[in-house]
């Protein structure tokens, strides 16, 4: 038995429910309103102490961290594959998934987080707000959460987000220009993490990632739009604000 | 044909030169002296165009990032297995030692620069230092380096390292109480990449890594000293104040 506890498809979500759906793995569906701050509840931090999502549970034993957890879906359903059989290749692969585990995600969390925190919290008063913060497990996440509430990260802390984003945003251009997918010939769970970072980029930063600037990152996107499992990974969602606009997968 | 570049026994060097040892692989060592800079040289940039050690060289082939590294290592050499076969033994593995590179090492890291830096840059001229400044590939860790020099990490940051590296401490010593090795019954990866951070703390960090406080982690850290493989990677230093004191392994 599988099931996922997961917020909408986007980040560190997508990317595990995009595994288990490119898996073609039945599972249940957790969803976690993280507007409503449902990942601190009491109930989910039983499951997840950290109070993050996405966390995998299967047959009672519960599993974290989205890249680890592909990685674990991997090793216990290996078909179809996702993860290269050849060594060098599967470092390959590695090497983009800590990429983006350690450089592009964190950067782009920070851009997203002040753009994102203040209004979702804004509705509530200074007691309110306090009482969620006091649930959240991880001193770094309260910190975090008080900061982008008042979207106060420096300038110099969001310039060097930025760029680090487009650092990242030109080296999967390059890579594209190698090959057909992000680590090489075959798609990979290097492709799974990239997406989960790009698939609402286009419309969030348009200005660094659009048909003049990166047009293999946008043709990638959209052959990654096309795939069934992206679908299915959608469909999961709540708000449809989430699912990128453009072209669909054929019929 | 296997080669390793590296510099010291020492962080994320010690961690690739312990699993190829582990192994029982021969290997060429290649030692670069951090304290002059060779990492940054041309020479070596052809190798790793980051200028950072350590960098695995398999029949021509490139292979960097210590923790891949050694999941590329196991992937090629499997015995003896530093990855346990169980898949959710895997993930917990895998969890350590995301861990150590998210959190315990980034922290320690920047503890260690703000140490050590300055006494060895200090001898050089304005000139001479921001040339070899220049030399280095990547901005961050140029950034870095002028931090470092000058000791001018912010003092809330070093507070936070501290935290941080108080927090992996307490967390390695909680597991050591459940188990023999890190990550579980077996010696495995997680260890390798633990000691890696660890090795030179009960000197440096005594106050928190010490009998009374830590008595696990201090007997942990003994078994592994104890390690012919262990040994095997202290013999590929130079310096010997690297070399941890403390009990030998027996005869």
């Amino acid at each position: 038995m599988l099931e996922l506890y997961h917020g909408e498809p986007a980040a560190n979500s997508l990317k595990s429910m995009l595994c288990l759906n490119e898996k073609g793995l039945d599972f249940v569906s957790h969803f976690l309103d993280l507007h409503e701050f449902e990942q601190h509840s009491p109930e989910y931090v039983k499951v997840n102490p950290n109070g993050q999502v996405p966390a995998l549970v299967h047959d009672g034993a519960v599993i974290t961290e989205s890249t680890l957890i592909n990685e674990y879906i991997e090793d216990v359903f290996p078909e179809p594959r996702l993860r290269p059989a050849d060594p060098l290749a599967r470092w390959q692969m590695r090497y983009w998934t800590k990429f983006v585990d350690e450089y592009f995600c964190p950067a782009l969390s920070i851009l997203g987080w002040q753009r994102m925190i203040k209004p979702m919290v804004e509705h509530l008063t200074e007691d309110e707000f306090e009482e969620k913060i006091q649930r959240i497990p991880l001193k770094e996440q309260q910190d975090k959460w008080r900061t982008a509430a008042k979207q106060a990260f420096p300038k110099e802390q969001l310039d060097d987000c930025q760029r680090k984003v487009e650092t990242s945003i030109r080296k999967i251009e390059a890579a594209l220009a190698e090959n057909e997918w992000v680590a090489g010939p075959d798609y990979t769970l290097a492709d799974v993490s990239c997406f989960a970072m790009m698939a609402g980029m286009p419309r969030f930063h348009h200005a660094i990632l659009n048909e003049d600037l990166t047009p293999r990152c946008i043709a990638w996107h959209e052959r990654m739009m096309a795939r069934p499992a992206v679908e299915a990974t959608y469909a999961l969602g709540r708000n449809p604000a989430f699912r990128p606009a453009g072209k669909q997968a054929p019929d």
